[in-house]
Protein backbone atom coordinates (compact mmCIF):
# COMPACT_ATOMS: atom_id res chain seq x y z
CA UNK A 1 0.00 0.00 0.00
CA UNK A 2 1.47 3.33 -0.87
CA UNK A 3 1.15 6.28 1.06
CA UNK A 4 2.36 9.75 0.54
CA UNK A 5 2.43 13.07 2.82
CA UNK A 6 0.92 16.37 2.77
CA UNK A 7 3.72 18.18 3.71
CA UNK A 8 7.28 16.88 2.25
CA UNK A 9 7.93 17.32 0.02
CA UNK A 10 5.40 21.03 0.31
CA UNK A 11 5.57 23.20 -2.85
CA UNK A 12 6.78 26.67 -3.45
CA UNK A 13 3.72 28.27 -3.48
CA UNK A 14 5.13 31.69 -2.99
CA UNK A 15 4.53 33.07 -6.66
CA UNK A 16 1.06 31.27 -7.05
CA UNK A 17 -1.25 28.74 -5.72
CA UNK A 18 -0.35 25.21 -5.94
CA UNK A 19 -3.06 22.96 -6.75
CA UNK A 20 -2.39 18.61 -6.32
CA UNK A 21 -5.11 16.32 -6.60
CA UNK A 22 -4.76 13.44 -4.32
CA UNK A 23 -7.49 11.11 -5.24
CA UNK A 24 -10.12 10.54 -7.93
CA UNK A 25 -12.98 8.73 -8.73
CA UNK A 26 -15.98 8.57 -10.01
CA UNK A 27 -17.72 11.53 -8.12
CA UNK A 28 -15.17 12.49 -5.83
CA UNK A 29 -11.98 14.32 -6.65
CA UNK A 30 -9.61 15.35 -2.91
CA UNK A 31 -7.34 18.21 -4.02
CA UNK A 32 -4.10 19.24 -1.65
CA UNK A 33 -3.75 23.19 -2.49
CA UNK A 34 -0.73 25.21 -1.14
CA UNK A 35 -1.04 28.79 -0.77
CA UNK A 36 1.29 31.82 0.32
CA UNK A 37 -0.04 35.54 0.53
CA UNK A 38 -2.31 35.01 -2.34
CA UNK A 39 -6.23 35.98 -2.22
CA UNK A 40 -8.77 36.28 -5.26
CA UNK A 41 -8.83 39.27 -7.39
CA UNK A 42 -11.04 41.90 -6.56
CA UNK A 43 -14.71 41.00 -7.49
CA UNK A 44 -13.75 37.51 -8.42
CA UNK A 45 -15.71 35.01 -7.29
CA UNK A 46 -15.47 30.99 -7.27
CA UNK A 47 -18.73 29.56 -8.33
CA UNK A 48 -18.55 25.66 -8.86
CA UNK A 49 -21.33 23.35 -9.86
CA UNK A 50 -19.58 20.63 -7.19
CA UNK A 51 -20.10 20.72 -3.88
CA UNK A 52 -16.42 21.72 -1.57
CA UNK A 53 -15.70 20.22 2.06
CA UNK A 54 -13.01 22.19 3.02
CA UNK A 55 -10.30 21.41 6.12
CA UNK A 56 -7.51 24.09 6.71
CA UNK A 57 -4.80 21.40 7.17
CA UNK A 58 -1.90 24.45 8.37
CA UNK A 59 -1.42 28.01 8.23
CA UNK A 60 -4.51 30.58 8.54
CA UNK A 61 -6.70 32.06 5.57
CA UNK A 62 -9.90 33.98 5.38
CA UNK A 63 -12.77 33.13 3.06
CA UNK A 64 -15.73 35.37 2.11
CA UNK A 65 -19.27 35.20 1.03
CA UNK A 66 -21.35 36.81 -1.29
CA UNK A 67 -23.72 38.53 2.07
CA UNK A 68 -20.41 39.58 3.36
CA UNK A 69 -19.87 37.40 5.62
CA UNK A 70 -16.19 36.50 6.57
CA UNK A 71 -14.81 33.12 8.02
CA UNK A 72 -11.54 32.74 9.50
CA UNK A 73 -9.84 29.64 9.24
CA UNK A 74 -6.90 28.20 11.45
CA UNK A 75 -5.88 24.34 11.64
CA UNK A 76 -8.12 22.22 11.78
CA UNK A 77 -11.09 24.39 11.05
CA UNK A 78 -13.35 22.38 8.12
CA UNK A 79 -16.23 24.21 6.01
CA UNK A 80 -18.71 23.00 3.80
CA UNK A 81 -19.54 24.95 0.71
CA UNK A 82 -22.64 23.48 -1.35
CA UNK A 83 -23.13 23.26 -4.82
CA UNK A 84 -23.19 26.48 -6.31
CA UNK A 85 -22.09 28.66 -3.26
CA UNK A 86 -20.31 32.21 -4.18
CA UNK A 87 -16.84 32.42 -1.87
CA UNK A 88 -14.18 34.11 -2.68
CA UNK A 89 -10.01 33.79 -0.57
CA UNK A 90 -10.20 36.99 1.30
CA UNK A 91 -6.63 36.27 2.85
CA UNK A 92 -4.32 33.52 3.39
CA UNK A 93 -1.35 34.25 5.56
CA UNK A 94 1.92 36.00 3.70
CA UNK A 95 4.05 34.29 6.73
CA UNK A 96 3.70 30.60 5.66
CA UNK A 97 2.50 28.28 3.06
CA UNK A 98 -1.35 27.38 4.12
CA UNK A 99 -2.55 23.83 2.83
CA UNK A 100 -5.93 23.50 2.35
CA UNK A 101 -7.53 19.91 1.54
CA UNK A 102 -10.45 19.96 -0.31
CA UNK A 103 -13.26 17.20 -1.04
CA UNK A 104 -15.40 17.92 -4.45
CA UNK A 105 -18.37 16.11 -4.49
CA UNK A 106 -21.43 15.63 -6.84
CA UNK A 107 -24.62 18.65 -7.00
CA UNK B 1 -21.43 29.98 6.84
CA UNK B 2 -21.15 27.53 10.03
CA UNK B 3 -17.24 26.50 10.16
CA UNK B 4 -16.08 23.25 12.72
CA UNK B 5 -12.34 23.01 13.92
CA UNK B 6 -11.74 18.77 14.00
CA UNK B 7 -9.80 19.72 17.27
CA UNK B 8 -12.16 21.84 19.56
CA UNK B 9 -13.84 19.96 21.19
CA UNK B 10 -11.37 16.71 21.19
CA UNK B 11 -13.33 14.15 22.60
CA UNK B 12 -11.71 12.10 25.34
CA UNK B 13 -11.24 8.80 23.90
CA UNK B 14 -8.99 6.68 26.23
CA UNK B 15 -11.58 4.12 27.11
CA UNK B 16 -12.83 3.99 23.52
CA UNK B 17 -12.23 5.36 19.75
CA UNK B 18 -14.57 7.97 18.91
CA UNK B 19 -16.58 8.35 15.56
CA UNK B 20 -17.86 11.31 14.68
CA UNK B 21 -19.39 12.31 10.83
CA UNK B 22 -18.82 15.92 9.31
CA UNK B 23 -20.39 15.74 6.13
CA UNK B 24 -22.96 13.33 4.62
CA UNK B 25 -23.93 13.54 0.91
CA UNK B 26 -25.16 11.30 -1.48
CA UNK B 27 -22.28 8.74 -2.02
CA UNK B 28 -19.84 10.56 0.36
CA UNK B 29 -19.33 10.41 4.10
CA UNK B 30 -16.10 12.31 5.95
CA UNK B 31 -15.33 11.28 9.29
CA UNK B 32 -13.31 12.25 12.04
CA UNK B 33 -12.07 9.28 14.06
CA UNK B 34 -10.24 9.86 17.21
CA UNK B 35 -8.09 6.96 18.72
CA UNK B 36 -6.05 6.61 21.68
CA UNK B 37 -4.04 3.76 22.25
CA UNK B 38 -6.59 1.61 20.75
CA UNK B 39 -5.63 -1.54 17.95
CA UNK B 40 -7.83 -3.39 16.57
CA UNK B 41 -8.67 -7.20 18.40
CA UNK B 42 -5.95 -10.28 17.12
CA UNK B 43 -7.35 -11.93 13.95
CA UNK B 44 -9.77 -8.74 12.95
CA UNK B 45 -9.80 -6.93 9.71
CA UNK B 46 -11.86 -4.23 8.81
CA UNK B 47 -13.25 -5.30 5.26
CA UNK B 48 -15.99 -2.87 3.88
CA UNK B 49 -17.75 -2.54 0.32
CA UNK B 50 -16.65 0.87 0.09
CA UNK B 51 -13.31 2.80 -0.65
CA UNK B 52 -11.66 4.86 2.28
CA UNK B 53 -9.45 7.41 1.76
CA UNK B 54 -7.14 7.90 5.11
CA UNK B 55 -5.46 11.35 5.97
CA UNK B 56 -3.58 11.23 9.36
CA UNK B 57 -4.13 14.76 11.10
CA UNK B 58 -2.32 14.23 14.00
CA UNK B 59 -0.96 11.28 16.43
CA UNK B 60 1.03 8.63 15.39
CA UNK B 61 -0.45 4.96 13.82
CA UNK B 62 0.18 1.80 12.13
CA UNK B 63 -2.39 -0.31 9.82
CA UNK B 64 -1.47 -3.24 8.89
CA UNK B 65 -2.62 -5.11 5.82
CA UNK B 66 -3.20 -8.88 4.85
CA UNK B 67 -0.25 -9.83 2.99
CA UNK B 68 1.96 -8.38 6.01
CA UNK B 69 2.92 -5.06 5.25
CA UNK B 70 2.49 -2.50 7.54
CA UNK B 71 2.27 0.90 6.73
CA UNK B 72 3.24 3.88 9.52
CA UNK B 73 1.72 7.15 9.61
CA UNK B 74 2.88 10.44 11.07
CA UNK B 75 1.14 13.98 10.62
CA UNK B 76 0.06 14.76 7.11
CA UNK B 77 0.33 10.94 5.99
CA UNK B 78 -2.41 10.04 4.03
CA UNK B 79 -3.57 6.69 1.83
CA UNK B 80 -6.13 5.15 -0.25
CA UNK B 81 -7.77 1.48 1.05
CA UNK B 82 -9.96 0.75 -2.40
CA UNK B 83 -13.08 -0.95 -1.91
CA UNK B 84 -12.77 -4.29 -0.38
CA UNK B 85 -8.92 -3.94 0.86
CA UNK B 86 -8.63 -6.01 4.28
CA UNK B 87 -6.69 -3.54 6.81
CA UNK B 88 -6.58 -3.21 10.59
CA UNK B 89 -5.30 -0.80 12.80
CA UNK B 90 -2.14 -2.08 14.24
CA UNK B 91 -1.23 0.53 17.12
CA UNK B 92 -2.09 3.96 17.62
CA UNK B 93 0.19 6.33 20.01
CA UNK B 94 -0.89 5.73 24.16
CA UNK B 95 0.67 9.27 24.62
CA UNK B 96 -1.55 11.72 22.58
CA UNK B 97 -5.03 11.35 20.71
CA UNK B 98 -4.51 10.36 17.42
CA UNK B 99 -6.82 11.98 14.80
CA UNK B 100 -7.82 10.57 11.63
CA UNK B 101 -10.06 12.10 8.42
CA UNK B 102 -11.68 9.21 6.63
CA UNK B 103 -13.62 10.20 3.17
CA UNK B 104 -15.98 7.02 2.33
CA UNK B 105 -16.95 6.45 -0.93
CA UNK B 106 -18.81 4.21 -3.45
CA UNK B 107 -17.49 1.04 -5.06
Amino acid sequence: MNSANLFKPLPDAFDSEVFDTLLSRPGLRIERIVSHGQSSPSGFWYQQSEGEWVLLVKGEAELGFEDGAAVKLGPGQHIDLPPGCKHRVNWTSPDEPTVWLAVFYPP
